[in-house]
């Protein structure tokens, strides 16, 4: 517990699914404490994974400390943290589109990272490259075209406020879609090249997303890693297939 | 659109993810109509999915129509559902508790489905048995124990309240842990039958389940489809690995 109103637990030597948290935060300016960055952060992570606070204890990173309340899972976090910080419009219905398409990126994004673990997440890459080479085979041909043009038809179908994926302004749900982005360009920037003319939505979207003054200020800052190959998003170019495509 | 107050729709020979909204909206007692098993059903499940409802078209059934509102993913229709009929309590931490818990199911339920599907889910079984047989060891021996023995735990650790996940009263995610087991009995019998000894607790939160008068009359009805080798479930002998323990 820190003097933040929020305190951020991650594993501190990658983005992956904290980094949704992250950009939240940072959009709305709010002060947090990225624990377990900080010294005897990691330890006052693993003792709450271990039961040590109250309440239910998460089953895993990230979760948001926020006075009495332990919160885990990513999209559950964001709908927490949301509506208090202007990061979603105020109604039901729109509380819930976001919330529901928060979820599928999250399906998104888990099938991103069993493109490099499709075995198990107990073993290393290295252990799994055969049936690796054959679940990304299927993701960058099918899964990755079908979920970014899902997401390209909404914002084609949203016209005049195709700017934003979720109401009239910048919500988390955008800045998820600009963090799933970033991603895929960095584990598979040939598969990306190749779909990108068919979502010039999308990418105008990820570009405003970087402009915002406190998103482009944290992009440029040390508390943004960088991608690298222990999170989620990893760049095996073996596994970048577009040539085959 | 149909005369009862909900319209879900999900694809109809399968228990799949629309089995956790079926057993809330049964609890509930909620008049509902089951869409894609009726005449024209699946036709206008398609129309839906392809953009034919105002807002937001789902990425993937299930989903719920209620009003104005479509819904999608099933954590975020139960979160809708819940609170409008007593399945969850009314705070707001023990609303972000079941969130989360149903959303560690979720994702326990997405790890099923990949001991089957490691490869693609365009593929048949029968096309990436291999991979399954390496994916089902890591999740019998890993990580279904690892989700287990966390609920257990939460239980464990609710003295005097053990008999709900959540609250004092049954919650949907009550409901949704029982689909897990019973799901789970089906498809790993022998792995189960081993862990059973260690999860005291949740065996018996889920037969109470069983014995909620709603429950128990929607469970011998036909409006319960049997498990099957299409759904999320799936019984392969040669996946339930308990032999190898």
């Amino acid at each position: 517990m820190t003097d933040a109103p929020y305190d951020l637990y991650y594993w501190p030597s990658i983005q992956g699914r904290g980094e949704f948290v992250r950009l939240a935060l940072e959009e709305a300016g709010a002060p947090y404490t990225d624990v377990a960055r900080g010294p005897g952060g990691m330890a006052a992570m693993m003792k709450i994974l271990g039961g040590g606070a109250h309440g239910i204890p998460p089953f895993a990173p990230p979760f948001l400390v926020s006075g009495a309340l332990t919160i885990a899972q990513t999209a559950n976090i964001l709908h927490f943290l949301a509506p208090r910080h202007g990061l979603v419009p105020d109604d039901e219905g729109a509380r819930l589109a976001a919330n529901q398409l928060m979820l599928t990126l999250a399906d998104f994004v888990n099938e991103v990272h069993d493109t490099h673990h499709p075995v198990a997440t107990g073993l290393y890459y290295e252990d799994q490259k055969p049936e690796a080479a054959r679940r990304a085979h299927g993701f960058t041909t099918e899964r990755m075209p079908k979920f970014l043009g899902y997401f390209e038809g909404i914002l084609e179908r949203a016209k005049g406020r195709e700017r934003h994926l979720i109401g009239a302004s910048t919500s988390y749900v955008d800045l998820a879609l600009f963090q799933v982005l970033s991603g895929l360009e960095y584990a598979f920037p040939r598969v990306l090249k190749k779909l990108a003319p068919t979502l010039p939505r999308l990418t105008a979207l990820a570009t405003r997303v970087t402009e915002r003054p406190r998103i482009a200020a944290y992009l440029a800052s040390e508390r943004r890693l960088p991608f690298n190959e222990q999170g989620i998003f990893r760049h095996y170019p073996e596994l970048d297939l577009a040539a085959k495509h």
